[in-house]
């Protein structure tokens, strides 16, 4: 089969995933829609906000009256009343009266400007010193300032931000329409591998790639469905694929590093309903043995054994693939998961092939260093050690040390921001 | 008050919050401990591997034996068996004899490399011509290549990455001891403010921060638990506030923007038993009424009640704090949280205190741009349009067009890597 099949780039692999899409959609509480992704436009169901607000602490009055004031001319206003918060003023405000007004309170009509605390001076109950100029709408909000009825807000693929979710709570939004969450079966294969609560015998490694795998779902944003452990044997894991694909939207395999288990892998896929072969094989390393295919609309993935090798497969190819599942198509948090570093040393390369080197981050001075982690082929300490990838591109013999590269980073949890 | 109490500089705010630290320590699934942050160094209970295992399929040798074979004088080998996998091999391997093995294979006695098995050709069932020399060692792994007995392989203080998780199944730890998730009790306040699922009248807006912190809390691993709307009432607020701090590790209050709330929101601290008053005002901007005491060990929070200004003080200190109540003290992944962007035009900024500017990201050929977002302050439009903060330090007066900064993203879901 394999030498029927050409090793594909990675573009055209990513190419490849871009047809998969997402399965469905479904109504959430907007408390749990932090990450989702909106399937349907979001557009302004009202003004927001939908009155005139004070945005400072003073007063409320008819700017023209203020024009001219200053320090040493002030102006004189009459105080009719104070603005309760939450509540509509009844007072309305004519020339020369000033109304107390909160940060957040309604503007009395007539009034067209908040003058700020610090400028007004009280000579007595009534009688109001205002020392400062102000234009109309000074200091205030008008209605629509952040949105008009009727606005795009939102578009349909955008994943919800923090500040998203607040938004949707100022229109009222308490239930959300959203993408389906993939849910991913992950399968581990191989007669070598053993429950990780079970004491491996010689010859027996526990099931890493289960928990990394599921790890990784839960980063980015799908839910992990575990389904088991899988010897290499045809009928078992034809069963256990078939119940993947019916209870989630894909299945991904990894787990055994023999030859036979990859060989397995494709021969329980290519008997699947409706099944097209779409990779087998990709110029990268680590991770070129990695078979994606399709069952009907359902992408089926064979990962790479080794761990270290699945983990890159998974950062570079499946983000992508769960992105799709997702049904996100803003990418506006592209760059969150790169940043620029200085390379420590030469990294020499094979050309035809892309490679992904584990790298380790520190600080030197001002500047941020790429420290590639070199080490067997199969460990996992290296993985361990590892803050982030550098890519080395196809065509490239190498890279050199003081060059800038682009840190792919592992887990973007945040951190300390000085 | 506030006269007696001077504004502090955000880096005085940092040290104070640093006083905090987790409640307490809990057992968990492995599958549940992503992100999650050990409470006791991580010891190797076993080596791992813990036996020989090829890297490669092909066939384990003495490596003696293929010394000087070349592709012109190949070595030959008796084919003796085959490891199968999972199983420890019964086989001795001596001189002259070669065993099949598959990648992820435990080495027979007596070998002590594999050929990879390119350079293998049979001339018969068992018959094996080898064409290339191999070390001793080669395309081996070593028992405690990974980690050795005893070796600490994580500090505490570590939140768990992807491949950690990995690295705990190998070990076989299917639960894990770590510090409890902070909890964080939300009270919104303000006579103004409205659940969002009612409909305000003109004065009143819907309650758009506690969907805001609670997402925040969320994303930076924290659990929001959401004690209700508190009008301006210093009763209410009081037992609103005492049973916050029964129930969770902090409170934070937000949601009313008037002086009024603002006011009160200190009145209720002051009696709460055994409080200090850290915190009141920091020189920073937007964000600078924001008040942090303690009752006891435990923080007390009153934010802005401007949503954009409650975001960023959460952004830039509530980050720490929460990073302090989980346990961390690695923080290693400082650097996702930011990166390098050319800004695109001048900002200017008050000297004496730090200004924090909404910016929008984009790509312009190779360059990533940071375009900031002006717009009238309580907007919450500006927040949704911007993909994170820069920070102009004190003391500057501001930042040029084309000059270097750093952002601080917001949300770091990851995206696309290519």
């Amino acid at each position: 089969m394999e030498s029927f099949f050409k090793v594909k780039r990675p573009e055209e692999v990513l190419e490849i995933i871009d047809q998969f899409g997402p399965s469905g959609e479904e109504q959430i509480p907007l408390e749990q829609a932090l990450g989702r992704v909106l399937s349907k436009e979001m557009i302004a169901p009202e003004n927001l906000p939908d009155f005139f607000r004070s945005t400072m602490d003073g007063y409320a009055v008819q700017a023209k009256g203020t024009f001219g004031a200053s320090e040493s001319i002030p102006a004189l206003f009459y105080v009719s009343g104070e603005v309760l918060m939450g509540q509509a003023p009844e007072m309305v405000v004519s020339e020369g009266q000033a109304v107390k007004i909160s940060t957040g309170g309604m503007l009395p009509e007539g009034a067209d400007g908040v003058v700020m605390v610090e400028y007004c001076h009280l000579l007595d109950e009534n009688t109001l010193e205002i020392s400062r100029t102000i234009s109309p709408l000074e200091n205030v909000i008008q209605p629509a300032d952040d949105f008009g009825q009727g606005d795009v807000v939102f578009k349909k693929g955008r994943a919800l931000r923090t500040q998203d979710l607040g938004l949707m709570a100022g229109f009222g939004q308490s239930e959300i329409t959203v993408y389906k969450k993939p849910k991913i079966a992950i399968i581990s294969t191989g007669d070598e591998i053993v429950a990780i609560d079970e004491q491996p015998l010689p010859g027996q490694v526990r099931d890493i790639n289960r928990y990394t795998l599921s790890a990784f779902c839960r980063r980015v944003g799908a839910e992990p469905l575990y389904l088991g452990l899988c010897p290499d044997d045809f009928e078992k894991l034809k069963d256990m694929v078939e119940k993947a694909l019916a209870r989630a939207d894909t299945v991904w395999l990894s787990g055994g590093s023999s030859v036979g288990t990859r060989d397995l892998t494709l021969k329980v896929f290519e008997i699947l309903p409706d099944f097209e072969l779409l990779v087998h094989g990709i110029s990268i390393s680590p991770g070129k043995p990695t078979i994606i295919g399709k069952s009907g609309s359902q992408p089926v993935i064979g990962l790479p054994g080794h761990v270290a090798s699945a983990l890159v497969v998974a950062e570079v190819f499946l983000t992508r693939l769960v992105s799709r599942l997702s049904g996100r198509v803003d990418f506006h948090s592209r760059p969150q998961t790169r940043i620029e570093a200085e390379l420590s040393r030469n990294v020499e390369s094979a050309s035809g092939r892309e490679d992904y080197i584990r790298v380790k981050l520190f600080q030197r001075g001002d500047t941020l260093i790429a420290e590639p982690i070199f080490g067997k082929s199969g460990l996992l300490s290296t993985l361990i050690e590892a803050d982030g990838l550098i890519r080395v591109d196809m065509n490239t013999e190498g890279l050199y040390q003081g060059q800038k590269v682009k840190v792919i980073l592992f887990d973007a949890i945040n951190g300390d921001i000085r």
